[in-house]
């Protein structure tokens, strides 16, 4: 076999086979076949796709690159969630207590990766004395114990997927459906997921920009998971404005607090629910979708996934007293207001300005070294639907800075305010299974 | 700038700037972009091609990359010639100096290559004593004197070409009319040609598979050559079966002298004759083409083209003796005939197959480093159109080696014979200017 007649071959919209698939990722892991054999191999999947065949042998091969999670030691059906990213999107924090208080066994293993704020690992650690290395015996146990558990990712999963995404990010072959399909189904299934949730976000803040892309990216997701036996649900959701109010790492946590207590914003608690409801009927904790909602919907209003929140918290070694009281998680030394200067209505915020703000304020990382300020960040006061008057405040920021002018303008320049009322948008579009 | 950005702009179809380009092609001969960012950008050429402007750009970046060979001490216009490839193409020995019996100055660069036999410069090493290595200075002292030399490629012409090619050959990205079409104009326009003829080919034993590639790249290089001010002509001309009767390299050579004495076939004596017509043309030594091709006819069968030959040889070192008696050059040991198996008329006769059976005599390199054996090749004794009876001698293998068997074979499998009589092909499609 020659990668060379691989390439001509997808040039050519020729079907690889499995077996070739197979032996282009194990050769171009071990580094037998050069990047720019590959670069120029991946540029033509830009262009000529790949078929379902195809895609799930990318994605197996990928699992089979390094170690794959074995939980079977847990008891149930062990089933992950993974949202595409966006502002605000703390929904991580929220689920993972939720549904393990419905007895389902959360073994999560999360990311910090770059944005605009930190990611679920960073938003833990805004917590004292949290820890989110664990072995994987004590992982395991502790799920066993209390259902849920949060890591960060260990040893050597799908370490093709991590150099495929670092050859494509400089060779502009990111941006293409079955590739990015086939590189989240991987890290899911490689770190032991028996069926899978996905968050398929769209919008200014979102990795896609439409709703169409985001549809078929989830399609695509979706038949991934039932052809590689994962049963996987996904979720459309709206990233055009921020999720919730709060972006930045302790701003999130006590959001994710409030939320978890039931008095969180409207649209991060539907999500959440919708979410979660989907998780339990996939670990067969419950019949149908609609009873899982009620049910969660009690466990949030009783307070027990808040119990169980603090649980989690407690058995990582956190400290519960900032759990029950938010205020003594890290604050920032100045909290202004961003005011509109004009009255209306808000009809857009632009949720990747919103990031960009919460960015300039140190609340997220451009490069992996960056150090993360846990306290700053943005939280909004209007949003989409909502009037305002002139002068009224549109958001706050939580600052550490001196010179907080970049974010500020980011804010303004975020908000689009009409004169004519608007209603707020729809924030799940649709569920693909 | 940034590679990644380019990339993306050419695989979102945004035409890039000539600086834009420049600044690729300067850091890619640089070693600052490296292989796997080119290769994801000549992928997305593949697909999306390339406009004029760009392509333009391409071929005089290339130009730019290395040295540009100063001509402008040879009285005259410079007219250089290119054929893509084809098998039994021996036209640049004969062209050279039938043109120069015109009084065209003819300072030709050329390869060897890898392929069947060898190129113009391994042909004309068949002749004993004969040196291809002339420095600058001397080069240009005998084309002032006897209006023709022929040399090796010298020095550091276009070097981004070579890299990019090596790059393209084993990326699959060769496939590429502007890719293909810069390449060859930034060769030639580098080694100081100021008109160039070029020979496109097309069919079984050419590079270019159909008539309609063949004639993009044709009228792609025309293009080129117009807006480098550069005019150019470029010929169509069929490949299906080999050009003339000979492929090998002495054996090529001993056609050559045939056909400069006005003995030679037909075809290859046309081909010569219109391709000397339009370098005489643009090298303003004759008014239009008719009158050309009647004037270089008078040479060839007065045997001044053949003299000139011999000036030639005799200027570069070689043994005139052989040129005068070609029995002296190297001969193979045996000269086996091959048979029909069938009567019938020759329909086709694949020139690929016959390529490879002078490969497999020893009459080409598969690597740089292989060794050529000059006497060997094949000397067809039918063509297509010619009536052959069982048992007739389609062509003689002339062979040093002991088993012949998959020659043999390859040649048979070459010959199509069917019942019906049909017309030798047209030789010549279009001339495009």
């Amino acid at each position: 076999m020659r990668m060379v007649d691989l390439i001509a071959k997808k040039r050519d919209h020729i079907e690889l086979t499995t077996e070739e698939i197979e032996w282009m990722i194990r050769n171009y892991t071990d580094k037998v076949i050069p990047d720019y054999q590959m670069s120029a191999f991946l540029m033509a999947v830009v262009f000529n796709g790949m078929t379902p065949a195809e895609r799930l042998a990318l994605t197996q091969a990928m699992v089979g690159s390094g170690e794959v999670v074995d939980l079977s030691a847990i008891e149930g059906i062990k089933v992950d969630k993974h949202s595409t990213g966006g502002v605000g999107d703390k929904t991580s924090l929220i689920l993972g207590p939720l549904v393990a208080s419905m007895g389902v066994p959360v073994a999560k293993m999360s990311g910090r990766g770059l944005g605009h704020t930190g990611g679920t690992l960073d938003k833990l650690e805004s917590i004292s004395g949290m820890t989110i290395e664990l072995d994987m015996e004590r992982f395991i146990e502790q799920v066993n114990e209390i259902k849920l558990a949060i890591i960060g990712q260990t040893g050597n999963l799908a370490p093709a997927d991590k150099y495929l995404y670092a050859l494509r990010d400089v060779t502009a072959t990111v941006e293409s459906i079955p590739l990015i399909a086939s590189s989240i189904m991987s890290k899911k299934i490689a770190a032991g997921a028996d069926a899978i949730v996905l968050d398929v976000k769209f919008g200014a803040g979102a990795f896609m920009k439409t709703l169409e892309d985001a549809k078929q990216l989830a399609q695509a997701m979706v038949e991934i998971g039932r052809d590689a036996q994962r049963q996987t649900v996904a979720f459309l959701t709206d990233m055009n404005q921020p999720l919730g109010l709060a972006i930045g790492n302790a701003l999130e946590v006590k959001e994710a607090i409030e939320t978890l207590k039931g008095h969180g914003p409207k649209d991060l608690e539907e999500l959440v629910l919708q979410l979660a409801s989907q998780m339990v009927v996939l670990a067969k904790k419950a019949p149908d979708v609609e009873t899982a909602y009620e049910q969660l919907k009690e466990k949030l209003h009783r307070g027990e996934a808040f119990n169980k929140f603090k649980e989690f918290v407690q058995a990582q070694g956190g400290d519960v007293a900032q759990i029950e009281n938010p205020d003594l998680l890290p604050k920032a030394d100045s909290i202004i207001p961003v005011k509109a200067s004009q009255s209306g209505y808000v009809h857009q915020i632009d949720a990747l300005s919103i990031g960009l703000a919460a960015m300039k304020l140190g609340a997220g990382r451009a490069t992996k070294d960056d150090m993360i300020d846990m306290a700053v960040g943005v939280v909004l006061d209007k949003k989409v639907g909502d009037s305002v008057g002139e002068g009224d405040v549109l958001a706050y920021i939580h600052a550490n800075r001196v010179d907080n002018e970049e974010a500020i303008a980011y804010i303004q320049k975020a908000y689009c305010i009409c004169k004519d009322p608007v209603c707020p948008p729809t924030l799940i579009y649709d569920v693909i299974a």
